[in-house]
């Protein structure tokens, strides 16, 4: 099964989160908050974002890119390992 | 009157397709498609974001940091088109 | 005075650590290091860029966009310090 | 043979292009050039770096998260292509 469907659960309540920051700025927006709250949130809806794919891509490499049926070695593990300590910096 | 008012209903659309993105992606979760169709649309998400983000933060350098009724001097109304030139590699 | 110049000694300093990095980061290519201790080393270097340019953008704003002796309005103020702490989380 | 060794003479190459574009912005702190010109020399050490990693990481993962020795699925190979072209646009 893939992590995006064993995950699914907290994947979804992840989005729903998200939907709920797109739908405040749009009030915003419409009710002509001032510029910096309206910063403020797109910077949250961002970040959220960011968490979503980071969290996305962690589990593409650790399902996907390593197939953990197909027997990875213990140096592609810790490759896949290293790969997403690094990304993690990338996607905050 | 700010550029979140004057700009208010782009921002509106920009921040409803926005939503739209959000949507399909929620959808996608819960039909379980696979993992590269869901990164892609975060992906797509991310940038619809960012360029939300770059244009507000543009708004905001040319309408309250520069203030046009400040009388901005030549230098400062250069240096404000610089940082928004060097924001939007950033933001892209 | 210019804030490059009025902080001139602390952001050499700065450019000479990152010439360090960078020096380091030759030397693991040449004695081929192996592929995650130089992925490291880029991603140091990538730091060390993203915290200059985060400090010299800073200044910018502070003295160049908003100009100490224009009489910035408070508003201007807040804005630009609004900003500032916007790009530092795009510029980690 | 690890892609750092085997494309070591491209990357020493590009490292050695960072290392001279490091030592222009030195020089130009210590010659006090306007914060425009610094800003813009800081944008493209981090561009070269960026693109630096971006190579590296592309390798890391066809070679190390990937091993073509240990017999990748035709999956766990379009996995890792589609990792790295999302990644890609991470990193400029």
């Amino acid at each position: 099964m893939a992590h995006t469907t064993r995950d699914k659960e907290k994947l979804i309540a992840r989005v729903r989160r998200i939907k709920g920051q797109v739908a405040s700025l749009e009030q915003s927006l419409v009710e002509e908050h001032d510029c910096t709250a309206i910063l403020q949130l797109i910077a949250s809806c961002r970040g959220a974002i960011n968490g979503l794919m980071s969290v996305v891509v962690e589990g593409h490499i650790r399902e996907h890119v390593i197939d953990p049926d197909h027997n990875p070695s213990p140096q592609q593990t810790e490759a896949a390992e290293e790969l997403i300590a690094i990304l993690k910096t990338y996607m905050k």
